[in-house]
């Protein structure tokens, strides 16, 4: 119902991504994208390649209001310094999709990580803008944090002396380190979801396992969950002033694959940003014999911090598609039926 | 591609699958759906409800052969002891469904875990029987084993001895626990999945987060990614008798989402089976008034064992459907173009 | 939003339908469909094969109302003769599919139609029953009637004297003719369908084409379009009492694939029965030689009012996805939010 | 498998699409999209808005070769006169789709046909380049003619003296005319489409019905099937030279909804395009009452022309995502799997 296609190489013209099926007579101006995208690069101590991320939407927006047809939003690639790819670029680099991309296609762009870059996702949080206004029609909110960096646990009063050390340490070591996120969809009404494929949390695992670096998902206290018994991990489910609903949230908000009141809540591992200074064991292609590899190009020295707001977005997009496909929200939310005709000419 | 409907509740007549794209020439009798069901059940002490799984083949198989039309395969519910929810039918069992399908659906079959039952899925079970066979003409293979049982490490040498320890103190706490899976496939052409939306993990991550009391989905060796430095994290790439491919495998056989030679490898959390005879917190429905319940339907005390066979079907079908949409697998696989007009006179 | 697969083939055991996207509270009793289904063959006299189309309603359902899982049909196949195609298993009928399906599957199910046969849409015409009984939720009403028969104009007073004479003519001749329907969806809410791909005639269309032995789709007075100017052929659009809307309906009910106040009507030509005594040209697939063929199953010297029930379903079950896509119906409908925890205990 | 996703308004920005599957490694200049585009307007005696049609890859393409991730294409909309759309923006205009988006979305982009602008079908034109070049690849052409013109019957030699007649009674009359399009898809495999739900020609009838201005769609000698019996109207089939085929076409290359072997063929009714200078009934919505319109804006006395290019190009792209899903087109085509590794460095 709510689609989000996207297209473009990190280092090519321009990036961007189409946005079919958001109502008609949503409010939209440049700031709901912009605000998205300048949290793109949350601590540049950590990152080499800042962009200004300039965008322009091209269509579905009409004297700023969505119009019902498709929301085209273009991103430019301003900083683009690809030839230092141009000496590797026959060596893959370990941990990157180089190998798997030359396996599936052959012909490659061998410029930075080209459709494999986690650059390419800015256009989803563009449309992660649109997703959460859409979100805040039904008072959904989502949010996340970091839960682990380079294997030490964060808090929100150590987070910035982690970074500054991990930039630090980054750099000496010639290495890059992962970490652990979390992600919270609030106010979500219950019933989203279906029993077998359409279950709300492997739909949002489905989005998130795409994003580039993420390697896991895990819901509620799923890790818990493999050591409780029964009786210590099932939610008692209570009632108080008239609502009934779980009393506590091991569960990560959904049971049997659908929203039942509480948050939906999960966590997912960043692996270590693969480009490293450091010399890395792999093959020459044109003479098909063992190499080594130093990647200069520029690249985080931990990217987990970068993949919250696209975690945040894939979660917003996913949940606007459930509250469309249940009927929660609708064209009718925004534009109701019968002002329709005469819309455009209220005062 | 290969596309598997289902449908079927717990305590219903029946249950069934409705496999669309297999190609026609498969070689299918019943015994390979047979084979997969009989795994069913694999522990039967740690089970309180066996059914015999009393199958059909309705359509889309003729003389022994597929004939690429729909396969619709129906499963009888033999064992339907249905009176016992009678009285618990306005307590939602903490753990279940239950409480979620009201809150969604309004009107629910309260019988069992109806279409949230791990028993719903047997039809898929029967789909992975079709879905191995065709994963075996290219010479994939899917296997699995349990990492973990109620918190405690599993080998081939105390499997059976935890199980019998936990189907023992399972029914003296009347209580139950959970697990750890691993599931391996091995064989994969390199080149499977895409870039963004259908990366191949998250194909596979959707279909196993789908499964009835799985948590989690963690690709490769992804909980130690968080914690480790990136040299130590990639695989180096290698050659060898003129073959490209990593030497190790922690990133679990796919980059940016696309399989590069090793097998896939993933684990998944089970949570503990959540009926229980101990008495929990729930509500009444019809009074709304908290309440307690304890459950005496028929159910596992630790249902890790029967994922396996679930987790590996799913698994299977991904892998099928992947498989076809990039061309590896398709009709002319098993009925050459050439030879279709006079196949069926060949002799 | 409501999807219907179908599986089977005319002569094997059985055929049927799984119903997704039903929402839960809908009143559904066996009539629905056997009020549908006994429509099949409106025309004995026209028909050499009538079934009973025994059915049972396998999921879905439960005390009499549906709740919101897959609805499972299934319809036997109790009157099959397939003797006689053993020895025309290797002619490819002219007209028929069995050409296409040699070239396509090599391996086929060679008596009567199998997958390609008019008899499997059987379980359309039962899923366009639930269908049928959703849009009178919403007050649409579909309907449709014989424009021609064996190029004769039909009316509602010439129409069983036209069937007698066709019948007559038809066994003479040992040969078999077509037709032209009509459908009428009426009630329609405007807004209905999208600029670009859903289009609502074209989905309509795509459903229509889809059904054997209809050949065309044209919507409205289109045959006319193609001759008249603009100015005659544009609907002109008038207000009356407060509602604007087209004062003819010339385009069909939709402008710019959008429905917008007058009913959806269009036309579609059926082919005539392929079957028919006479001897026509084909091949001996054995022998790889020119051959003939005189078809001796059973099978209708007309089946033109056979289609009607048929494209009524089909016509059903795509305006009910529409109405869902465009939030008009939704579980809301049936079962209010506010009423669903305690849905079941309402007295 | 081959998908194509469009945005734009014929008064916005720009417009564009984005094509999703196709292979690597298929060359790629702007010619194979320039060639398309300059057939947009085939007779400019017809119309009176010419635009250039300027447009860029934006990505997708890697030195003059496809690389397998989405092919992005912009146009832009230069020859914007809008200022004539201010004065008649509350009086929806008969036969245009304003009326029916008012209904739907309440805010519209007011500007010519905004999203059902037959302009903002030039992004399947491109893409039509793209399917065109992938169809050669197999051999498969795509052609069309015109069969008739306001009412008047075409052949090869009357064709340009009955547009310019049409061009001048169009201006006189101030009305304008429709017409009647044929299209051939030649040297299709056998074997394309599937029983139910893909038919060939319903896949086909669902993109070209899409097409606005298009009413009808009609499969080979359909309005004769109406008349016909069926011995006349059935193809025999014939082996000659080894090779089973239909010996004549009436059935236009289909059977069951898969291709047999004969060129697919059909038609379609265009119907008079809806904008003209004389006086027409319509609303002001701003009063609610009764009012007329004269339609100032640039259009055509007779689009049927402009229709052919934009149904041979979605032609293409069906036929594309059919050979792709039947295997008979896939990446292998292009970059044979075993020099993948070395492609990018083979001289």
């Amino acid at each position: 119902m709510f689609r989000v296609t996207t297209w473009g190489e990190s280092h090519g013209d321009s990036m961007g991504c189409v946005i079919d099926g958001c109502p008609a007579g949503l409010k939209m101006g440049p700031d709901i994208i912009r605000e998205e995208l300048d949290r793109d690069v949350p601590y540049p101590v950590l990152t080499r390649r800042v962009e200004e991320n300039r965008f322009q939407i091209l269509s579905g927006v009409f004297q700023g209001e969505t119009i019902g047809t498709p929301i085209s939003i273009i991103i430019r690639n301003s900083n683009v310094e690809s030839d230092k790819y141009l000496k590797i670029m026959s060596r893959p680099r370990p941990g990157h999709a180089d190998l798997a991309y030359r396996m599936k296609y052959g012909h490659v762009d061998w410029r930075g990580g080209s459709r494999a870059s986690g650059r390419t996702w800015a256009p989803i949080i563009a449309a992660g803008g649109v997703a959460r206004s859409l979100c805040s029609i039904r008072n959904v909110r989502v949010g996340s944090s970091i839960v682990e960096l380079g294997g030490r646990p964060i808090t929100d009063s150590n987070l910035r002396s982690e970074i500054e050390r991990l930039a630090e340490t980054s750099a000496k070591e010639e290495d890059a380190t992962g970490g652990i996120i979390e992600v919270r969809i609030e106010g979500l009404p219950p019933g989203l979801g279906a029993p077998a494929f359409n279950r709300f949390h492997a739909d949002l695992g489905h989005g998130i396992l795409s994003i580039p670096g993420i390697k896991s998902f895990e819901l509620g206290s799923s890790r818990e969950a493999a050591k409780m018994k029964a009786t210590e991990f099932n939610d008692p489910i209570r009632v108080k002033n008239g609502i009934v609903a779980p009393a506590s949230n091991r569960a990560g908000g959904v049971l049997g694959g659908i929203t039942c009141g509480p948050p939906v809540v999960f966590r997912a591992i960043v692996k270590p940003t693969p480009s490293v200074l450091s010399f890395q064991d792999t093959v020459d292609l044109t003479k098909m014999e063992n190499a080594t590899i130093s990647t200069e190009g520029r690249f985080d020295a931990n990217y987990t911090p970068r993949v919250l707001v696209v975690a945040e977005a894939v979660s917003a997009i996913v949940t606007v598609d459930h509250l469309m496909i249940s009927g929660i929200l609708d064209h009718d939310s925004l534009v109701p039926r019968q002002e329709r005709l005469r819309y455009d000419f209220k005062t």
